[in-house]
């Protein structure tokens, strides 16, 4: 289903590819992450992944891995045992995570597996949600004379706690920042950004299910994002004056993200 | 060319997308990328665009406005007010940077100068170089246990002068530092970062032209880096434990980019 000028290198059955499928906008897939979907046997997906882009994987099985598949989490070492024992039964298999899968993305774990088992892998880059996510939002993240740097982390850690860093040193290492996973601990992440230094009256955006169509901005500031509920949402917090570039973008970018069309898994009756 | 369930919005004459190309790998293309190019009725690009994307514009005029382009620089408001009378003259604008137009792509100038002007625009994000780049490195830039936390910066300036960032506050913002546009400074930036309290022997990864055919990744150490030559090629500099993690990774990972055959431009004359 790619143009017919493009010639991807072929996917081998008893291969695994680790592939970001972007923030959510199917139309943020890459031409690789198109491919390696139409090619799959079998699908390992986080829960974060929308049905649209499953869609595309028109032949292959789907297993929901994600830490809120079904209410449950697959552990780590079971979703590397899965990989190596697909593959090594010939499937064409697909690990398919929101976003990119090395960054926070527990990739580097899945190839050092693979590595070690012996497995041919190939890591197919994704747009992050911190760089996609704010570019929906009207962000420019590096705007000249505005910001030289920017620097991404978590926000709290798989069971909510506050991420483990050094948010003294993080805050001042760039003059824009990018948390993920930010929802929940809303109030203490910008209680430590002002203890560093940052100015309680720099604009913040709070971004949720970014570049999906229930996509939601808030633009606050550091002193007034605690009061903000937390929230279970995919939620990213950007601190920085280039949040404050929104204002004049948003209402000429048009946002609308790529439609699809549930067709053939349906048709198929895997969908 | 998009597989028959993906539906677009429309690509309306007169509006203008700031589209990202990605790294160089044309497999790394958005689908909305893709989209643009086929669809556009002129494209703007950085002469670091390889031309196997841009013979995907396939019925667009190509006009370059990078920097290396013919040798000449086009100024920044040149840009802005080609883009803008484009739009105003009624064609399909695509302004096609590599990486992701608004990390260090400048990107927001050209969005604040058409937001200025009442034309709509999209932001394509694109894979960046610090992440797709990295990844084709076998690097995991936030591999568990070992960096939670990775920024962003620009190496030098566009006249080649050391980028004007806090070096010591930068340094010590993240576990992973990813500079792009490094080539040339190498060895200042190296001995900013041991001065900044890294420790020499600290894994270095020089990835010079990365996803492309000629890419090329040196590893090294903090230390040992400023001994290798300057080069005027697009380069990242890594710096974090996670580079040794290559040594594990890079036999058993596939990189062989998406080959382009230049079949539509060549025979319709315009290629």
């Amino acid at each position: 289903m790619l143009p017919a000028s493009l010639v991807p290198p072929s996917f081998d059955p008893g291969s695994v590819w680790l592939v970001g499928a972007g923030p959510g906008d199917p139309g943020l897939l890459t031409l690789w992450a198109l491919h390696a979907l139409e090619q799959a046997d079998v699908v390992f997906h986080d829960a974060l992944v929308p049905e649209e882009i499953l869609s595309l994987a028109v032949k292959a099985r789907l297993e929901p891995v994600g830490k809120r598949a079904r209410g449950l989490r697959t552990p780590q070492l079971r979703i590397n045992q899965r990989l190596i024992a697909q593959s090594r039964a010939g499937a064409r298999v697909v690990r398919l995570k929101g976003g990119d899968p090395l960054i926070f993305g527990r990739g580097g774990e899945e190839a050092l597996a693979l590595a070690a088992a012996g497995i041919p892998f190939r890591i197919v880059p994704g747009v992050s949600a911190g760089i996609g996510g704010t570019a929906a939002a009207s962000i420019p993240l590096t705007h000249r004379n505005v910001a030289r740097s920017v620097a991404f982390a978590t926000g709290h850690g798989s069971s909510g706690e506050l991420a483990d860093i050094d948010w003294a040193a993080f805050s001042r290492g760039a003059e824009v920042l990018v948390l993920y996973m930010a929802g929940r601990r809303l109030g203490e992440i910008a209680a430590r950004l002002i203890e560093a230094g940052r100015d309680p009256n720099q604009p913040v955006a709070l971004i949720r299910d970014a570049t999906r169509p229930e996509q939601t901005v808030v633009v606050t500031t550091l002193a007034e994002a605690g009061a903000h509920p937390a929230s279970a949402s995919p939620t990213l917090i950007v601190a920085g004056p280039a949040v404050a570039l929104r204002a004049q973008l948003a209402a000429w970018q048009q946002t609308a993200p790529m439609a699809v069309i549930p067709t053939h898994r349906q048709a198929l009756g895997l969908g």
